[in-house]
């Protein structure tokens, strides 16, 4: 099942600068390996934010919790979550 | 280049059932005459709400322009705009 | 899966009292089958407020969507959906 | 009477992780005693967030500002109360 | 119990005086009445709204509900409600 | 003349537990004393939030900035403030 | 005393012109005389907006009340309104 | 020309109190030779709230922006600007 | 001296076609106007909402005022107003 | 293609003054060297406000997201973005 998220990426301006950088290196890697495995489907920035579009293709919301919480940049995120599903006048059967 | 919609439908509750249904399928031709143009890439139902997120790719944003406000329903819509960008996290080159 | 959906019903001042007594009364009975059905769980008044905080069991995002878009009252309604899950602090394994 | 509580958990990054483990700890004992005691009814995870939907069935608002301040993560809690009542529509006398 | 209602008015701008007038009449009768009744304890304007901050007291959530329901102003109200307790820091052992 | 106030206490995480407890019995001794003074006339906890509705009786707009900004625990409110009045459907000529 | 007022205009777009013209003089004569009398001390047009912001002296928050009701374009205005005073910093012991 | 502003204050909770006292001592000198001079035309306390409204007559908008950002608590202030002229309704040719 | 201008433009949906563009007209033709005139010095769509954003080069707040109002489509705009001036970093000396 | 930012800056409290000074000025050299290459093409100042409204004229959204991130007052900044494009009522074919 599809969820949309938008992720805000908010460091705090006294975190070291070696602390971001292994940071985001953590958060990359997470990320490419959940694109490769399928479930990160779509990771769009948002042009001229520290921001993402996302899609997810996950079994459950459990796992889409469980997947968000493990981000290394997690809490610095604010996160919207939403359901989506086919639109009626998608010619996609399944557009993921 | 590609950019993020996010399409709210509020149509009048006074709208004749025919005059909606007319609207509705004047915009769902569009929408997969545009799909199938490849402009329209992705068209998602938020769960539970007559909404859409989509993404469309297009040469310019007056190109975006003209067509947004070429949609039969696009009077009765509350939209918003983003323009998005490989995210360097992103395993592909171009993800459309 | 569980979604929890506020509800925010708000009709038009000028629609006949029998039209809104039918929706109502059509509401109502929608309502409580999927309750009987099991899919609508929980269903409670915001003390004060022509509003509802709800829980759904259902099978799909796609289900959740076309069940809350035929209910009656559906046009007059402001909705909120959120995908929710088990707790890691619930005692309970599965609380539907 | 019973009480809809939204919890919304913001942790000061500058926490040491002992801290927010023991508090987490501390928190998770209250919850699952307060659940077996029949009084915090009901607890899901919003998928994604780090936050959670509630339903407390009390004797008196009191009892649940008591209840709701003695979480030990109530100074990091953003929290929103609303009390709850038997919807018109619903198959159940008394949903708990 | 006590809970502490907003209640702002809009009235529709065509809706005819006769019928306004008659709403106000009924709606200040039904609210002296539970004055009288102790249960509408407090009732204030906020100066130069159309709008009153005030304190109800009843024996539950669904008495309240019932209660604002039935207020002949009731389709034309923004209703806010907070349950309130007493303040540990009031001098009053009860404050209605 | 009557002020209808909404206090939000927000006290930082890193204050001391032995000053934040300097402040809030400094903080209760002046609400007492304004309290038997029949100034701080009403004053209720918002069930479950650290924050109260109050009603105050001063003689000017001047007098109650005063009081306000006295509080020990100013610097860290949010603070809303209305001016009240006697409703037209009010049963008390004077209600304070 | 001293109130800070903003007043937002909106009339309906089916009015008919006279009627608007008809409201817009009574209000204009209103206005003038309650500035004559010292009670509408200033009024100023916030530029481009069909909206002002005012200072009234008035003897009471319920003078305050009664006079913006009375005001012909009421129902049309979303209003706010402060209560200010002196302040510290001020040169005039009494800036009306 | 004028402009109306609103400032709103928040000092952080640990500056030194003798910073604070340096601060706000400068920012009254300041802004009594601004209303010496003319400039500063109005300063009114919003009551209740660390927070005025002002109105400024100024020779262009670079020197209000000159002025505000000269102002020794600038950097702690939520300042709104709106430029405003003479209301239609005024008796004043010229009301500063 | 100039002023940033954002206009969102909504026309009722139940104005005659006939009567739109008339309007749609009229406001073009002033736009052009002014543009001509140098008052008018930026207008731009933004993309793909019934909205613009404008920079206006006038010689008081008045005047601005006074366009504005008289522009045809203005009873259907919502308008927010800024004051700009040249920026401390800005290579042009009146950039225009 | 043309974008509209709007940025506000935000410097922490409690930064060094020459860290902000260095900040600024390679802010500002990055600016001017931009403006020179004809990309940031408008930059002014709100007035009152730290703050500008800026117009970039860019290849791509990428270019633009480029561009932003590599202003060294980036990180605290609070960004909007919005493509623009030509407006039907403006008399210049090409308004950069």
């Amino acid at each position: 099942m599809l969820f949309h998220v938008k992720m805000v990426v908010k460091l705090p301006h006294d975190m070291p600068v070696e602390r971001a950088n292994e940071l985001k290196a953590n958060e990359k890697a997470m990320a490419q390996r959940l694109q490769k495995e399928g479930i990160w489907r779509h990771l769009w920035r948002i042009a001229g934010l520290y921001a993402n579009y996302s899609v997810f293709d996950v079994e459950s919301p459990a796992q889409l919790n469980d997947l968000l919480m493990q981000l290394p940049l997690y809490p610095y995120m604010e996160i919207e979550v939403d359901a989506i599903c086919r639109h009626p006048s998608s010619i996609h059967e399944d557009d993921r």
